[in-house]
């Protein structure tokens, strides 16, 4: 049977990148597998698979006992629906581990790195396996993607150094392309409250709480808060439907490196405690904040885990 | 503060060995580390610390919030008591993934392999550092306990390899040793019930059941056996008191590969159904079984949630 692999929900670029990417290096290694997303594309990832001319992976809705390999996440809430009747075969991700597990010995490589397309290559060099230039792109794309340009706090020294040794392969100016490609992400006007919501979107389990941190990258924050009456009714209709307890979305400017927050919900003041702020009108900015994984899920896991 | 690494409960020898090599290891790499153990040093383990002249690891009770490393394990009902208020920095095993949650992202390296000392070795080359004799000592002998000689269903070619390997920087013949370090750990004369149980013993959580497998290894079964009265009594004493719904003693033939179980407790009948075998007097022959990882608990587990 075919092994499957695939990222998160609500994909991002590293997320459809390295399932992409995973696939390759597995085949060049004799697997019988195949690259399957959880979700539409965005645009940002858009981008990046046209200028490297590689199609998207197969849409899924769910699992069959397939066996599995994840990149890029490892909690089942985030992962496929079926995921706790699959066998996972291997994990690739940099971030966190709960709500995972599994019933048999597996092979499990998580690194605190910015991306895990700077694993992913890694494993190339370990396997011998040569990266092909449009491999490296989709490479270079995710590390973009993921530390803003090398401008988040979740970025290491290996990303940057990863991604100059796949630009060097792609044959792409890192400064340029990258600029262009999170761009061509950051456009907000042509979509609904609803889809502006689930860009991209994680639920978390802090305390005894469900909380939904959305975040969208945006070059002018002003442009999307123009719209707040409408992405509140957005937030409180998922949020009445997903019983969340508190529903964050996170408006990054990934020019000036600075977020603004929305908060809804029953625990919306963990959001002040958490960031020692005073919510106006809903919403503060959080000044240097532009990483979920490390500025804002942590510090709202200790707000409600208290 | 020092980063202290351990392996699990009741340790072996893999666990031992292992929490020492890492701690070699990443004070090679310029940490401060200290190896820990969280029990008693078995004969088998012992007979190879003293071949090698190194000291077992310093004994502790408990974690006080320090930043740790694991080997051999992940499962915290396996780990330190106060292992939920620590730092896990990074995770080394080659066991299933199961009640295991980190706050923020780690290293974690697992692999299904026979053996840590299988994984650790590979870390050893990838970062470059030269292994001392005396720590190519430890892991063989880690490797040649978890595998029994290379005869366990976990043996891998690469752990077969990796001791090959080890055994020249040691200048170890791996059969002669190995089987004197086996039954050095073999011996079951000299030890209480209670000691026997205990010898190499985890608990786990299968279906809504708390099951405990404890493993003797022994070159005379009937040896073993002999005492069933006394050992029944001490699993009957240790059930009562932690409410295991199964105590599962399996008693492991390491010279012909087989192994006999004793099994008491209210899902005794479990254990006819994942071995299809009838108990007689609550034991019950496993042909060619020797593995509890691969050949006892995904069986009991099967058996136990359906």
């Amino acid at each position: 049977m075919t092994i499957l692999t695939f990222g998160h929900q609500n994909p991002d670029t590293d997320t459809i990148t390295s399932a992409l990417v995973m696939a390759d290096l597995q085949k060049s290694l004799g697997k019988d597998i195949e690259a399957v997303r959880l979700g539409d594309i965005n645009g940002e990832t858009e981008y990046a698979l046209n200028k490297f001319g590689v199609e998207a992976p197969r849409l899924i809705e769910s699992l069959d006992k397939e066996e599995v390999i994840l990149v890029d996440h490892n909690e089942f809430q985030q992962s496929a629906p079926g995921i706790e009747e699959a066998t996972i075969l291997m994990v690739v991700d940099h971030h966190r581990i709960a709500n995972f597990e599994t019933a048999g010995p597996l092979h499990y490589r998580a690194e605190p790195v910015g991306c895990t397309a700077t694993i992913l290559r890694k494993m190339y060099k370990e396997s011998d396996v040569e990266i092909k230039p449009e491999i490296a792109g989709l490479m270079l794309s995710a590390i973009i993607s993921d530390t803003l340009l090398f401008k988040s706090p979740t970025c290491t020294d290996e990303d940057v150094k990863a991604a100059e040794a796949l630009a060097e392969i792609a044959n792409i100016d890192l400064q340029s392309y990258g600029l262009e490609m999170l761009k061509a992400g950051a456009s907000t006007k042509d979509k609904t409250a609803e889809e502006l919501l689930n860009i991209d979107a994680k639920s978390f389990a802090m305390g005894n709480h469900e909380v939904r941190v959305a975040q969208v990258n945006t070059v002018d924050i002003d442009e999307v808060l123009a719209r707040q009456d409408e992405l509140e009714q957005a937030i409180n209709a998922e949020t009445a439907q997903e019983g969340y307890a508190l529903f964050v979305l996170v408006v990054t400017d990934i020019l000036n490196s600075n977020s603004k927050v929305l908060a809804l919900g029953q625990q919306q003041p963990a959001v002040e405690k958490a960031f020692n702020v005073a919510l106006d009108q809903n919403t503060a900015l959080l000044e240097g904040v532009v990483s979920r994984k490390k500025q804002v899920v942590p510090q709202l896991t200790a707000a409600l885990t208290e």
